[in-house]
C-alpha cells in the first residue's frame, strides 16, 4: 500500500502532549508519523488504543508510542513510550491535523467549469474541472465545488463549506457555512408526492425548500428531499452518514447522528441531539422528541419521546424490546411446561382436555 | 431562507377556485403568491390544511386563506378566507403549476456536451453542460438530458423525457416518454450475476434489456439493473422514490409505487398497481400479485397474492403480523400465568413436576 | 424493444457444445443469436432453463434451442433441438461471451478530459469525456476510466481495471487488477468519525486507506469509506452488489458475496467466502468468521463463527430463528391452551386462581 503521509510530517511525543493536553510516559522524544490501529503500528507509528478489545493486539505491537487513555494507560504490553488522554479520539482531532495537513489542491476556478454568467462566486472560492454553476446561485468565500458538481439555480452555499465530486444541488437549496457533502449526494431533490387523478398518480409540483444548516456533514450517495411546500432542512452540526434518505419536509434537529441507510419518511419532525442507528427506518408525520436513540434497523411508526431509546419493529422501548426477543427465543421451553402441565392435570384429574400439537 | 416564488405569480381565490372546481369561503379576492404549511403562513401565503392532525396549528396561522377538504373546511380557527376542495393534493397539482411555472433554464444543447457524431439529438431537445451522448443512441423531442449525465450506446430516449444532473444510462437501455429520472440514478446497470468456475466467482456477462416506460418516475441515486439475458421492466406511470435497488430481470407492474431504500431480487415479477413501502427487501424470482401491498422493511420470501397486504420478516399477513408481534410484547404474563398454575398444581397433585426458571 | 444483437454473431447448437463442453441433443445446426428466457425466447434465441420453477413455460417456448442442466434436460416440451451440461451458468459465461463481444467504444484519452501533469497514465489506457484524474495518481495498461469519474490526488489503479461512468475515488486509494466499478460509486470516502469537544461533534480527520483488491467487483452507487487510521480492505475476488456500505476500517475478505444495500459499520472484518443476503447490517467492530452465510435483512450484533447461518434481529442461527417466529406465528394456540388449564384446574381444584385476559 501506497504511505501518502511517508514524506509528511512527524510529531515527538513531547509536542503531541502539548498539542492535546495530555500526559507523557515514558521518552517524549519518541517519534511517529502516523498514528494506526495497534495491529498495523511499525516503528514510525504512533498506535491508538482507545478500545479495550484491542488490548490483546498490544503483545505483538511494534509501534515508536501509544496513544491510550487513562483507562488503559497502564496495560503493560505495547509500547513503553506513551501519550495518555483523557479522551483518545479528541487526541485525533488534533494530532491528525497536524499530521495530515489539508490537501493543497486548488483547481481555483477551473476553466473547464461552467458558470453562469448571472452567479456570484467569491474570488477565494474554488470550483473544481466540469463543474457547473446555476444562474443566479451564490458561493462565499472559502468555498469548494468539487469535479463535476452540479449546482442548480438560485442556490446559496455558505463560506468554507466544500463539496466533494459529483455532488447535485437542485434550484432554490441553501446550504450553510462549513458544510460537507461527500461525493455523490444530491441536495434538494423532488419529494415522493402524487395524487390520484383520473385513477393514476400526478407529480404534486415540488417547490419548497432545502435548507442546510452550518456545520452539517452529509455522507456519500444521500438523498435529501426539498419540500413540497415548506422546507426540509438539517439542523445545524448534525452529521449523516452515507447513503441516507431524508423525505420532503422533514426536520432533523441540531447536533444529531444519522448512520448510514436510514431512512426517515416525509414529514417527520425530529428534536435535537437524536440519534439514529443505521438502517434504521421512520415513517412520516412523526416527531421524535430531543435526546432520542433509535435503535440500528428499527421500524419507528409512533411518535418517540424525548430521550427514549428504541429498538425493533414495530419500534418499542429498547429493554422491552430485547427482552421479549429473548423470550421468543426461549418459546419452545414454554411449550414443554406447558405440556407437562398438561400431562399432569390429564393423569390427576381424568377427562380434562389434553393439549394438541406443539405450537 | 431565500424565497424564489416573491417575484412570481398572484392568485385569487375566486381564480384558484375557478382553476381546481372548488368553492370559496369568504372573500374571494383574498390574493397568496405560496401554498405552505399552515404553521409556516404569512400575510401572501394560502395555507394548506390536508390532515387533521395539524388542525392545532390554526391558531397560530398568519396566512392570507386556507386550502383544505370538505371534511376539514369547517374548522373555526385559522383564515377565514378559503377554497373548499374535494381533494387538497389534486389542487395542489393545479395550483402549485400555476405558481411556479416552469424553469426556463434552457442549455439548449451546450457546447461542452460530447455527443457521438452516431447519436440522434432532436431539435427541440436540450443536453446540458458536459454531458455525454453514445453512439447509435436517440433523444425525442423535448427531452432535457441534465449536466454531467452519461448516456451509453444504443439507448433510446422517448419524447419529453427529463434526466437531472449526473444520471448514468448504461447502453442498450430504452426509456419511454414523459420518464423523469432524479440526479444520480444509474439504468441498466450490469446485475449481480456469477457462475462458480474454478472455485471463484466468473462474471455471467450481463446483456439482457433495461426498459423504463412511459410516465415513470425514478428518484435519486436509484439502481436499476439491466436483464442478465431477458429484460427489466418498469411498468408505465411507476414511481420510484430515491436510493431503490431493482435487480436484474425484475417486473416492476403499472402504476406502482416504491418508497424509498426499497430492495428488489432478480426475476421478482410483480403485478399492476403494487405498492412497496420503504426499505422493504422482496428475494429473488417470487410474484407480487397486482394490488399487494408490501409495509415498510417487510421481508419478503415468498409469493404474495393479489390485493394481499404483508408486513414483518419473514412477511406474513399484515394483521397477523402486528397480533402475533403485540402478543410477543405480552410473553411475560404467560410466563407468569404458566408459573402460576405450576404453583397450584404442585399444592393441589403433589409429586406433579414443577416448572424451571422463567423463559 | 430494441435487439442491440440483431447483427450480432450466430451460434450452431454445436459450435456452442464445442465451446462449453456440452452435448447436444437433436440437430447441431440449429442457429441462435441469444440467449433468453424460456417465455421470452423466438426462433432466433436460445431458450434457457435452469430452474425447474420455469419448466412450465416450456409448453409456449418458441425457442430454436434449450440449454439445459442434465437434471433438466429430459423435460419434454419446449425445443428438441438442445445444449445440455453440468451448469448452465457456467456455460452462459462462455456463450453470452462470443456472442455478445465486448463493446468497441473507445474514447482513448478524450480531449475533454483533465489530466493532472503529475498523473501517470498507461498508453493503452483510456479516459472518458470528462474525467479528472488528480496529481500523483496512476493508472495501468487496459484502465478504462468512464465519462465524468473523478480520480482524486495519489490513487493506484492496477491493470485491466474498469470504472463506469461518474464514479469517484477520493485520495490515497488503491485499486487493483481487473477491478469494475459500476457507475456511482464512491470508493476512499471519510468514515463515520467524530469526536464530542465543547460539546459539539467535532470531526476526528480520515486519513486511513481505501484498498480494493484484484478482481473485486463493486455495484452502482455504493459507499466505501477509507480508513479513519489503517485501512478499509476489499478481498480479491469479491462482489459487492449495488448501494452498498462498507464504513471504515472494515475488512471484507477474499471470494465473499455481498447483496445489495447491505450496511457495514466501521471496524468490522470478516473472513473469506463470507454471503451477506441483500439489506443485511452488521454493527462495528465484530468478527464474522470465514464462510459465515448472513441471512437477507438480518441485524448481525455479535460475532459469527465461521460457517455459521444467522438471521433475523438480533441475528441468531437461522433454524433457531425461523423455529422461533414459527412458534410466534401460534402463540394464540398457546394461550388458548393455558386457557383450557386454568378452566381445567379451576373446576378441579376449586379456589386455584384463573388466568387474567388473553395476552
Amino acid at each position: 500500500m501506497t504511505d501518502p503521509s511517508a514524506s509528511g510530517p512527524v510529531l515527538t511525543l513531547s509536542e503531541a502532549a502539548e498539542a492535546t493536553g495530555g500526559r507523557v510516559v515514558g521518552d517524549g522524544r519518541a517519534r511517529f508519523r502516523r498514528i494506526v490501529p495497534v495491529f498495523d503500528a511499525g516503528p514510525e507509528d504512533m498506535a491508538l488504543l482507545a478500545d479495550r478489545r484491542y488490548a490483546p493486539d498490544l503483545k505483538e505491537c511494534g509501534g515508536a508510542a501509544l496513544l491510550a487513555s487513562e483507562t488503559l494507560a497502564g496495560l503493560e504490553d505495547g509500547p513503553v513510550d506513551r501519550l495518555v488522554v483523557r479522551d483518545p479520539h479528541e487526541a485525533l482531532v488534533t494530532l491528525l491535523a497536524l499530521l495530515h495537513p489539508a490537501s493543497e489542491e486548488d483547481w481555483g476556478v477551473h476553466p473547464s467549469a461552467v458558470i453562469h454568467p448571472e452567479a456570484v462566486v467569491h474570488g477565494e472560492a474554488a470550483v473544481g474541472p466540469h463543474a457547473v454553476i446555476g444562474a443566479g446561485s451564490t458561493l462565499g468565500r472559502g468555498v469548494r465545488v468539487g469535479a463535476s458538481c452540479v449546482i442548480g439555480e438560485r442556490v446559496e452555499i455558505g463560506e468554507g463549506t466544500i463539496l466533494f465530486p459529483n455532488v447535485t444541488v437542485y434550484a432554490d437549496a441553501v446550504l450553510g457555512r462549513r458544510v460537507i457533502v461527500h461525493a455523490g449526494s444530491r441536495i434538494g431533490v423532488d419529494g415522493f408526492g402524487y395524487a390520484v387523478v383520473d385513477g393514476a398518480h400526478a407529480k404534486v409540483p415540488q417547490v419548497g425548500g432545502c435548507v442546510i444548516e452550518d456545520d452539517v456533514e452529509i455522507g456519500a450517495n444521500c438523498a435529501i428531499d426539498r419540500g413540497s411546500i415548506g422546507s426540509t432542512r438539517i439542523g445545524a452540526g448534525s452529521k449523516l452518514d452515507n447513503l441516507v434518505h431524508i423525505g420532503h419536509n422533514v426536520v432533523v434537529g441540531r447536533g444529531s447522528l444519522v448512520v448510514a441507510q436510514v431512512g426517515v419518511a416525509g414529514s417527520t419532525r425530529m428534536g435535537d441531539g437524536v440519534v439514529v442507528g443505521g438502517q434504521a427506518g421512520i415513517v412520516g408525520h412523526l416527531k421524535i422528541g430531543a435526546g432520542a436513540r433509535i435503535g440500528a434497523q428499527a421500524g419507528v411508526i409512533s411518535d418517540v419521546e424525548p430521550g427514549q431509546t428504541v429498538s425493533g419493529y414495530p419500534a418499542r422501548d429498547h429493554r422491552t424490546y430485547l427482552k421479549a426477543m429473548a423470550r421468543v427465543m426461549r418459546l419452545g421451553e414454554v411449550v414443554k411446561r406447558l405440556e407437562r402441565i398438561e400431562r399432569s392435570l390429564a393423569a390427576a384429574v381424568p377427562g380434562s382436555s389434553p393439549g394438541d400439537s406443539e405450537p
